[in-house]
């Protein structure tokens, strides 16, 4: 462990590279811009995982595996998404290595004739596949999803938020209606959104973003927004309306209930290890991670004291109860019997690593038939006795929960101004979310983000809309739009 | 549905190739060599992951992730894991793309100082990285799984049993002793065995490879070897003891308890999409795919029966019935209620696809509380009362699965032969399995492959060691080494 510590009140960023790192989450790889995302973080993403895929299931989606590799002529084919990600592709462009020498070299000889683009998004190879699927409005709706690494070059690189790997979930559905794909983008909007507040424990804002920050291809992108506690907007999830620009690139055709060629109606959407940043950003302190119950991988963790070997023997007997009590209510428990460390260093270890209750036992709770509960969000610590501890646990569990998405609620409500003038935006957009009214041309979106490095987080959905002033040109604006400086 | 139908008698390439394509579980993608996996085979594919991934972490091993790329430089430090995969390697040489009158070219600008390898596998990466995370003997054993994606350049392709890209996991362990890393590889492979047997429900020999057949950097290669219906073998997992081979290379050492500085001990183990092929082959037939129920994603299927409306709603609403127990039961099922379709054509379709245990019902059955359920293994139909139809179903499961793998066991014990002089040799190795004594040299081994095309699978860990003389040369063998025709 590093214990080099770094206040998050007095470097944010240096808090936020320090706590990855000492909580094991993850670390640079040798790989420019790429990261080893480590067990302990690796379990986390694997808890996102599971509860997002029961979200898509539950809402009549499959899973599938599309190939790495996209053909130049592939990914070239829909004008707007090409010139989108053209510039961060990683390009294969030969099959096999030669020694030359003793010395291996990528073989000359051994070019391809079309080179191979690593996805950094996987519309136009899904797509190109698409074609030979659907024929009739019979194999409609398509409503498919794929757990998978894409690739994004990127210059300058920070642990989950911003990484040249990354690993996500696409989800590609194929519609008759336009109606039906525009309803599909909301609804997984939603399923981002309840995942993101019920889970993750992070409030977030919906809504649609500016033509300048939607996605390379869409007609539409949705997304939704969280506030980190560094006042900076992360964007968490997006949902694309595609219409049929992917259907057109790759004629993609269907016969009508009325007997009519047309034009398939596309969305995608996705969420990334992203969320693992927004996790980190959204709750944890100076002493380290805060995890939600429902994200962490051990969520009630055992500490034994003792002194003598006597007492040894008596707290571990207690210690092996209490696990095997919690276990059997389906509640995931560690037993820090190691005898190596004293428990002021367990204590710091698993506040360090986010584990939502702290269970300490010595002799003196044996005598008195009490543990002290420890819970890492308030810090706050109570004596209590161990009958029906486990229903106590699960109930604590729960309150751990809520009080966290509370807490980052007010947070954000604290840090959410309305600004109508331009000084005002400008202090205020540094402390946080900021509605101001905006005239709507990207020729000031552009330049309020050139003087204040802010940008439009998205146009809410759930906003009164009450017209106003742009409050750089002062055109009329129809509703105040959510701005904020973002990761 | 493609009904060409070819007998697996007939051509049994062409028989799987078809059945792939029409049971929906794979095809072949617009970029060379890389299938898309689509819905229904992903879905096995998932039962698999499950299935594995539990058994992993109850041995106490954790899943990590990491990079995608390897840099060439890595890549060739141990010497003969290089040789072993250069000449399939794709390699990453440029990062960007760029608009040239109006084209989309590689910008010739943005080349790699130092070319990425796309993994073929993670051992050069990983032990670059551990080299980080073990100082001392405290920091051992590592026991580290990924599941991921890897490119492996093939020339000829087949679906799921040879392509470039595949799907798979990767555990990488490292070890204070040579004990420890010989004891692991040999767990691993005793969990690959069972998986193979108890949800694939396909018999393995466990054993060795020889020298030749040896994973490129390890000192020893356990294998697990199944054989297919056409009597050719497929090697469906390999544990593999790396000694201190990529410690070396890496320079990874810890300070052991005796305070010295020492070199790790290494192991690593896979299993691939290939076992979807070994799925298919082992128990598939004329009418399609046949399951495991521990692999099916629908375990059962309800097909109502009715001509009149009224027939209609009695036979439907009995059917939810059936549907709600089986489900409450934690039975897989699918009720097929689509009017779109006829009894007949819904048969067949499920049939293709494998599904165990088929449930019609119709008039008659409503009027007698009896319901016909159809095996998929065995095709026997029987005529059983409703009443506690979930047990019997429940039980009906566990007997099909026990019925496949003895059908397969029994196929295997038919198709394994013994040959003691070559001519007979050469005759029962167009047949199946073949153990013969071999002299222990990569040349007489190389002879017997290039004569009959068959290989040595493996040197088998439970068999007899009687001497006797090799096949080929006559010269002396301690035990008997199982040949085959493989995949």
């Amino acid at each position: 462990m590093d214990n080099q510590k770094i206040k998050r009140s007095d470097d944010y960023s240096g808090w936020y590279n320090n706590l990855v790192k000492n909580a094991d989450l993850a670390e640079h790889s040798a790989v420019k811009g790429c990261m080893v995302i480590k067990p302990y973080g690796y379990a986390i993403w694997e808890k996102m995982q599971q509860e997002l895929d029961r979200r898509f299931k539950d809402t009549g989606h499959v899973n599938a595996y599309f190939p790495l590799f996209i053909p130049k002529s592939f990914f070239t084919k829909e004008a707007s998404h090409v010139e989108g990600f053209a510039t961060e592709c990683a390009v294969v462009t030969h099959y096999r290595l030669k020694n030359v020498n003793g010395e291996m070299v990528v073989d000359p000889d051994a070019k391809l004739e079309e080179e191979l683009i690593v996805r950094p998004t996987s519309e136009t190879i899904i797509w190109n596949t698409y074609k030979g699927w659907i024929q009739s409005y019979r194999d409609l709706p398509l409503l498919i999803n794929q757990w998978a690494n894409v690739v994004r070059w990127e210059m300058r690189t920070r642990l989950f938020l911003r990484t040249t790997e990354f690993l996500w979930q696409e989800g590609h559905t194929a519609h008759a209606t336009e109606a039906e794909a525009v309803e599909e983008t909301r609804k997984m909007l939603e399923v981002y959104a309840d995942f993101a507040e019920n889970i993750l424990a992070v409030p977030v804002i919906k809504g649609v973003k500016t033509e300048t920050e939607r996605f390379a291809g869409a007609l539409d992108t949705y997304c939704i927004e969280g506030l980190m506690q560094d006042g900076k907007a992360l964007q968490m999830g997006t949902s694309h309306f595609l219409g049929q620009n992917f259907a057109k690139a790759f004629d993609v055709k269907f016969v009508s209930k009325e007997n009519k060629q047309e034009f398939v109606w596309a969305t995608s959407w996705g969420v990334s290890t992203r969320l693992m940043g927004a996790l980190i950003m959204a709750h944890s302190d100076d002493e380290g991670l805060v995890l939600p119950p429902r994200l962490a991988p051990i969520q009630v963790v055992i500490v034994p004291i003792y002194r003598s070997d006597e007492e040894q023997t008596k707290v571990l007997e207690a210690g092996d109860k209490i696990f095997a009590a919690l276990k059997a209510k389906g509640i995931s428990v560690k037993f820090d019997s190691r005898d190596t460390h004293k428990p002021g260093f367990k204590f710091a270890e698993w506040e360090l690593k986010g584990v939502p209750v702290r269970i300490a036992i010595g002799p003196r709770d044996l005598e008195n038939q009490t543990v002290e509960l420890a819970r890492r969000d308030t810090k706050e610590k109570q004596l209590v006795s161990i009958t029906d501890l486990e229903n106590k646990v699960e109930h604590l569990l729960e309150q751990i929960q809520q009080n966290i998405y509370q807490k980052a609620l007010d947070f954000r409500t604290e840090k959410t101004y309305i600004a109508d003038n331009w000084d005002d935006f400008v202090k205020k957009v540094e402390l946080g979310f900021v509605y101001a009214h905006w005239d709507g041309t990207a020729e000031t979106e552009k330049k309020i983000k050139e003087q204040t490095k802010a940008t439009i987080r998205c146009i809410p959905l759930h906003n009164e809309q009450q017209a106003g002033k742009c409050i750089l040109t002062g055109n009329p604006s129809t509703q105040r739009v959510l701005f904020a400086k973002a990761y």
